[in-house]
């Protein structure tokens, strides 16, 4: 596909610790084209900050167009950022620290650069193209190695002075609970990521109680991924579902938090633990949830499943980067 | 004093269960005339329309203000309320429910009226001249007979589609906690009200252990108010400031909740029993609250005591109205 003359296009690029994804849309907002490779952070934030630039490139040239007609580029990444200057204050996953990559990009490419948190990227997706379409406020909260979670208000991305915010998967939900990789105790994060879910669940395999997940994955939690613990729960281990269900009891507990504080019209949960088991996660979830809100707050949210997948960050990098560029909103 | 030429006015109001105050602004809100007067809420809903009413234009009429020159009248008021519509859905403590507020006094002053929650324009006062001045976002928390909370983000009261929102008091913190008035259980209210702290300073009179509280105030909770408490820990009754340190802590855990989401620069703490012992509470909730945000989150907000006392209230619904009535912010 040749570039339309005087079409200008955004670059949606989302950062993750194993791999990264770089698209292309059109004004409308159609993908033009798409690339993906392994991030391979271990190999430096300056090898890294090359393979990015290479990325998007590539992207371009597949697409055909040319760096002058990109408009913006959007980057989500995990943080703590400083999303004015751009810079990746400290990015566990990558083993990054005062990563100025915006400043880098912007060299490179001649444009703006927007930096965003990947989660709250994820929902911005959502919100412009997926399960939170057309809502004046949406709450995200994705479970996964750790539970993120994000907040956009009237088109607005909710943020910090500096950093981006919305930590849910931080706030204390059980007084004197279990560790957090945080540091504290009873983080929502503790009682319901699929970390916390997947060894619950290598529990019960040591125990003998979830013969289907330990055939198929073992013990070690590396391998007890989303779809391994579905797999378990649909061939019978029931211990599993039980697992499964109270940290979607858990997570209830949050969305009820978020919609006392915030009462947006849609609660979306994402992440693999939600694609590999959507209807038990969102049953038990809206359940807990209405158990817990503001008896007038009950008819006024919605709790849904994203509808992107892997696609809202880059939807919502490239989207936010427009939003952002055109001044209307930051 | 006279209305000077061609200079325009904002009206405050504050109506509360008990009494009700308006205050009279000038441009530049500097206030003009004041007048309060009993609510009398049990004579019903068309006396209390007409006493505000009345108590608006005598307001003006010691100002020596024309209703004309009335660019906006603001009212804070106990909810639920319907934002928009200017409808006070239900107000427990008033026994109102449906009543059209808004409609009537644009009908009887012809300017425009708006209605905001009652802690929502608390903050709002502290935010444009009190505690929370210049912050980018500030949250608010009041215990009182219940605890209300409200959040002011980039200029806006943050709100849901047409209620208030942001009920700090009914996130739940402990679970299978005490019953709270709301229905469910180990609410933040339930746990850190200034009712709840009265009902505990009394428990503790009857085993003996507050014996100048119990001099001063009995132990009728209608008489255990925020300055006998106060008066009570001056005077030695130890366990009394247990059990208000006890309540500060759980206001920690609800700030904690707060900032972890809104990452706000201020924390806005307010009512009667953080005026009556300001010092002890603010050292308790900071406390707390800084052992339970996320480490990089510390030493971006800051948790101050509400500066306008009484005032907030009228000050914030005159500021809200202007701000509303100038379209820049709903």
């Amino acid at each position: 596909m040749a570039t339309k003359k005087g079409e200008r296009y955004w670059v949606g690029f989302d950062l993750g610790g194993t791999k990264m994804m770089a698209v292309v849309y059109d004004e409308r907002f159609a993908p033009v084209s798409r690339a993906r490779k392994k991030t391979k952070a271990s190999e430096g934030a300056g090898v890294v900050l090359q393979r990015i630039a290479k990325l998007i490139k590539q992207c371009l040239d597949k697409a055909d167009v040319a760096p002058q007609a990109v408009a913006g580029i959007g980057i989500g990444c995990p943080g703590p950022l400083d999303l004015d200057a751009g810079v990746i204050i400290s990015a566990p996953n990558l083993g990054f620290s005062n990563v100025g990559i915006k400043a880098m990009l912007e060299k490179e490419f001649k444009c703006p650069v927007i930096l965003a948190n990947d989660v709250d990227i994820g929902l911005y997706g959502e919100y412009v193209a997926g399960g939170a379409q057309g809502s004046r406020c949406a709450v995200g909260l994705f479970p996964g190695t750790g539970l993120g979670g994000g907040c956009v208000y009237e088109g607005m991305i909710i943020r910090g002075r500096k950093n981006s915010c919305f930590e849910i998967g931080h706030i204390q939900v059980l007084p004197d609970g279990p560790l957090c990789g945080c540091g504290r105790r009873g983080c929502l994060e503790a009682v319901s990521s699929r970390l916390a879910v997947s060894a619950a669940a290598a529990l019960a395999g040591m125990r003998g109680e979830a013969p289907n997940l330990v055939d198929a994955a073992g013990m070690d939690l590396q391998n007890i991924r989303s779809g391994a613990l579905g797999t378990a729960i649909e061939a019978g281990d029931t211990v599993v579902e039980k697992i499964v269900r109270e940290a979607a009891r858990w997570i209830g507990v949050g969305v009820a938090t978020a919609v006392n504080l915030m009462l947006p019209d849609i609660v979306v949960l994402g992440g693999g633990m939600v694609e590999a088991m959507p209807e038990l996660i969102l049953e038990e979830v809206s359940r807990s949830a209405r158990s817990r809100v503001m008896p007038g707050f009950r008819d006024q949210y919605e709790v849904v499943t994203a509808k992107l997948g892997d696609d809202a960050g880059v939807r919502g990098a490239a989207a936010w980067a427009q939003t952002t560029v055109k001044g209307a909103k930051r």
